[in-house]
């Protein structure tokens, strides 16, 4: 078990990763909440509750806290939307719930950002835990504060910024986690070694067997690295004011694959992937990485992959760029890498540039790593 | 003209009441956002706009901002809805809006709580300024910073903290008032001379005939006066902690009315104006004022009035303040006063207490200032 605090202008809190911790939530719930809640909601999808819930209720039984009332949001990109946030505030109230109560967002990202948001303006703001069900999850969007829901003009273009009081990742609970989301998950701790941990980049490629066959060790030390490098950025910049937007390496493009396809084709961090192989060839023409260094990144992407295939032309994807809530006033913001293990944003990126950048990544798309998706 | 500065734990601004401050409103805009911002929304109501958007657009005409894009939320608390944010929002998105965009709120209570809302969560958050026309949101809800919007469960069952960087309330926009709302934004003004500024009540009692007659160096007295007890009230518990709950005065049975009528029955000011003649009854009973301090402030409330009927039965009034958001973990929240000028908050009024208060206040509606409401 670690322990990883984050400290950020707003709060400070703990990401604790490890086996067993949905065994001992209560007492830990408690702990971070400061105080005994007064009531306990717990957002989830049906399939985690299915496969985990009763793990979940066990330490509640021996705990002072009341039983939490459990809320559900389907899977899938399409729920996560304002329609199911009002829904999920009306529930609660009329479950009794009030300023004292708490929220507990136990699932994938989507139930993340969706709980997180919720807790946030309910009742103009509730304390929360994350309890991250999946690899992607865990390593990105749980840490972090960014909450919020999509609109049907694109992703994530609603929410807020609400820092949880702490957040749980259980290893044991990826045992259960379909092949296709993990090398999906997968993709972000690809991201985080490019763009800021050289030894995380040497460490995937040395130990992708082991990584990929869920061996604990090894994957403790994927989502530690990839947690706390994404810790320290939020540290140093909680609102996105600069420093933050690396982490965007891969989402230009990616978010505009998802909107492209109306975020049905493919997993986020599949998206990613083949955004970062586009921001890959823009900074291959810009000369910010070697060949060299473009091939081994390409590579590490692939051997993490398969991707699924892309059936989108390039017209399409280039012209969902243009929504991207990364651009502000009509700027297409860029994330490049320096080298490996560095990465710096431009404003600059051209249409020329762009244009090259997904072609390539379709050309990419047609020969290499699509060779169909084990589940 | 006066500056009020407001300052919180998250946020320091001024609130400029005065006369001609919309004829002035690009350059304090562009003051308040600290640079240049690149779209400029605003949010206000069709009447409203048809009065004043005139004036509103000149001073843009003459200043480096982008003339604002006017967005329109219907007037009347049933638009106060989550429906109504994603349109908003999804309107913003539509008309090029992204993270550098800029809010103005200009209308009544509901336009700045939905407006503060749409921004707090647009994009995770944009800045904006309140420019509120209503003498309620003038001296209540404008300042403070909680947005938010209703549930059909409850009013303001969603929301945030968010700060505007600035308040301009301009004094000649009351001139197309209607009486009616004027005097029932008076009733929060009574309010904050009950709970903590005897002068205020003094003023109010011995100058009624020129504040109803709108009197401009009277109206700003009150105005200014109301909204220093609101900025000192809110400097020292910003998130309502414990002090806060004070402005809730008049609130616990005041909601309940709003409520038990669907908020269609009477304006906001008029329901905590009844809901202070219920809770001086508590307090009167608790001997926290005297039979003569009860009836001076009774006379002071009936003074702006006349108030509405109240249709409606003891038992619906009851029911209905049991959802409450000022109750948490079930207690049942009453702010009392205490003399003239100070109030304290207690969380064990009883049952009793609360139906004796009930069957009082309507007793008064049956025999006190209903006398037909002029507009």
């Amino acid at each position: 078990m670690q322990t990883i605090r984050v400290e950020t202008p707003s709060a400070k809190y703990d990401v604790i990763t490890g086996s067993g911790l949905l065994e001992t939530l209560a007492a830990r719930i408690e702990r971070a909440a400061g105080r005994l809640p007064r009531r306990v909601f717990v957002l989830t999808s049906p399939e985690i509750w299915a496969l985990w819930g009763e793990t979940f209720c066990s330490s509640f039984v021996r705990s002072r806290i009341e039983p939490p009332i459990a809320l559900f949001l389907p899977q899938g990109e399409q729920h996560k939307t304002m329609k199911n946030v009002e829904r999920l505030t009306r529930e609660m109230i009329r479950a009794g719930g009030d300023r004292g109560s708490f929220l507990i967002a136990f699932g994938g990202g989507i139930v993340g950002d969706v709980g997180g948001f919720v807790a946030a303006i309910f009742m103009r703001g509730i304390p929360y835990v994350q309890a991250p069900t999946t690899f992607l999850s865990q390593v990105d969007s749980s840490v972090g504060g960014k909450v919020g829901v999509n609109l049907p003009e694109g992703k994530n273009l609603v929410g807020n910024f609400l820092q949880p009081r702490a957040v749980f990742a259980d290893i044991g609970v990826l045992g259960t986690l379909p092949d296709r989301e993990l090398r999906a998950g997968l993709m972000e701790s690809v991201k985080a070694g490019i763009i800021r941990d050289r030894g995380l980049v040497r460490f995937m490629e040395e130990h992708a067997d082991a990584i990929l066959n869920r061996e604990p060790k090894a994957l403790e030390r994927v989502i530690v690295a990839s947690i706390r490098m994404k810790a320290d950025v939020v540290r140093r910049d909680e609102r996105e004011g600069g420093l933050r937007m690396i982490l965007n390496f891969g989402h230009t493009v990616g978010h505009a694959l998802e909107q492209a396809t109306r975020y049905k084709a493919m997993l986020h961090g599949e998206a990613v992937a083949w955004g970062m192989v586009a921001a890959l060839a823009v900074a291959r023409r810009r000369n910010t990485i070697t060949g060299a260094q473009m091939e081994r990144m390409e590579k590490l992407i692939y051997r993490y992959g398969p991707l699924p295939a892309l059936k989108v032309s390039a017209a399409r994807v280039l012209a969902a760029t243009g929504s991207d809530k990364k651009n502000v006033g009509g700027v297409r913001r860029f994330v490049l890498p320096i080298g490996i293990g560095d990465a710096g944003v431009v404003e600059d990126v051209t249409a020329t540039e762009l244009d090259a950048a997904v072609k390539y990544m379709l050309e990419r798309a047609r020969t290499t790593g699509t060779k169909g998706l084990r589940d």
